[in-house]
């Protein structure tokens, strides 16, 4: 599994996928320099009129809810269905779905629409599923919706409805970055462009991710520096590092 | 007073408030980062329909101008709405009052809804009240506003009708960091959210922001890496050193 | 043309010219904080009814058509007409005008609005012009849009329709840091208002953010570091470093 995702990261590098997003504006900047450190080449436009265009060239689309405004919910619209008709994965990231009515509805309505991925954390995993956040609904959820679910937090779970695995990687100082996991939602949307199996090319993005933290840990002094030297270290990241520390299981 | 910024320093990290940020664009993710650097949990969506449900759920509000557009206006006004019914403290900020005269009469109509705390710089002071932005001028200000007025600058003044704080901490570099006084604007905020007393609370917020800020600037070359160290040193400060560095009087 | 350069630094740094930007959502935050580092202030509201008097106010001004909407559309029109109103430069930067049709037809005509400079990469040129992104064919294209054009890439290009030159400054990595481009181009903006030739303010620009990066790239570790460190070594610049690593022939 670890020497798969080691494949993906050699294939992001040469292929560098375009990755169009559909992301709240707090997470825009980081999600773009994230993709850019590890080969890939965003996009981000929500125009209605013009993101058919852009999804159409792109190879992956990752569509995160926050900061939801009529615009977004429109071109969240038309770019499924771009990404459908093009047959490129595409990642739901659904942000405070656990914090309002109307985004539970909404987070609910593009599940059906059937993302090859679905990250999410414990909050919105129980809004979402009405489960409780335990490794053991996963599975069953992943069948249900036909998705790989990805449940981060201090050790991430990645289920198909077949396969569970734990990431162990990352550092406690990841969840004081804002848009840290919007912007790992995306790089699994990249590696899934680089994947054919989009539990695999999550793996592989959480482990990268985790691995170019704890790297970049430390020669950080908090979350300020880590944010900055993360981008560093994915972007040096390669095969044997993520051979040496990857923590999956 | 000190002492009682120091217990608030603790109070923050022990609750965790969440606090719902309408901000603009350029300040989405610095102030995101500030928060959660402090120990406080960012929200920051506009969109109308689902504002009054994060509000509703938050410990504190702040409301910042900048980048105004009919969603913002629209989504102030049920914020506020939703905060005064909640009875949680809110903060205005409003940016750049000085530069247009829409933006003016807004500004004016939002210090009629009562914020908890008026932050702003002398222009804008000048722009809202018709006065010279001199401490004498505070107090009359606030009384008439029944706000706390944080007057921010190379020393804040923080006045209510009866008391006037002079806060000298913080770091020339910081005026030419974007979204350095937004996000402190967010911090006055997160402290309102932990001690009632909001002449208070926007003391300590000043204090331990412009600590943090000295802190950071030993370890930095200029704005670029003190923006990013101050996370570091505002996550890691403690009452202790908020008691041996804060310049109040 | 060097000396004039380091003349420009510091007039922009006795001016501090205000500059205001219609940008993307991505690259707002860096921007800012590139224009205020190297000592510009920085404005960037895209509300239709208070832009004109934003730009009123302003010395400079920055069109980036990405993340292109309705709001923005309408305000680049409004922006537009005031900055020609007040006589001050503007700088068009028609980013992914070669991902989709529509944005390519705004692109169009936004540059028979003639701005001062051009900012581009060579896709963007092949889709604006019908050309290749040969020097050889930026002055025709300078010509016959009376407008300074400047080919950004390993080496830029800057070209009027009698004048080329070739800046050589600058680090891989930037490439790698979203919104660098666009950053660019708003500094280009800030120092069209300082040297009132726009050939000469584009050179400027180009080589005194290539000497700042370089600079910033020996204290760095990769594209993430560089980002925060080019603030820093912005702010310290001064005539002495240009004069000494301009690459410009």
């Amino acid at each position: 599994m670890v020497a798969r995702a080691a494949d993906a990261l050699d294939a992001l590098r040469a292929k560098r996928p375009r990755v169009h997003c559909i992301t709240n504006t707090v997470a825009h900047t980081y999600t773009a320099n994230l993709l850019l450190a590890a080969g890939a080449v965003p996009s981000m436009t929500i125009a209605p009129d013009e993101i058919a265009a852009f999804v159409a060239g792109a190879d992956a689309l990752v569509v995160n809810i926050g900061t939801l405004d009529e615009t977004r919910r429109t071109a969240i619209g038309i770019a499924i269905d771009a990404a459908t008709e093009a047959g490129i994965p595409w990642v739901l990231d659904p942000v405070f779905v656990d914090r309002s009515p109307g985004r539970a509805t909404f987070g609910k309505a593009l599940l059906a629409m059937r993302p090859s991925v679905l990250r999410l954390n414990p909050a919105e995993f129980a809004a979402l599923s009405g489960l409780s956040a335990e490794a053991d609904h996963l599975p069953g959820f992943a069948r249900e919706n036909q998705a790989v679910v990805a449940l981060t937090g201090e050790t991430d779970q990645v289920a198909d409805a077949a396969r569970c695995a734990a990431v162990a990687n990352g550092h406690r100082w990841m969840a004081r970055i804002t848009a840290m996991g919007c912007a790992g939602a995306a790089l699994v949307a990249a590696f899934a462009a680089v994947d054919e199996d989009p539990w695999h090319a999550t793996v592989a993005a959480l482990v990268a991710l985790g691995v170019a933290a704890e790297r970049g840990a430390v020669v950080s002094s908090g979350p300020g520096t880590l944010a900055v030297r993360l981008l560093d270290t994915l972007f040096d990241l390669d095969r044997k590092d993520l051979l040496e520390q990857a923590k999956v299981s």
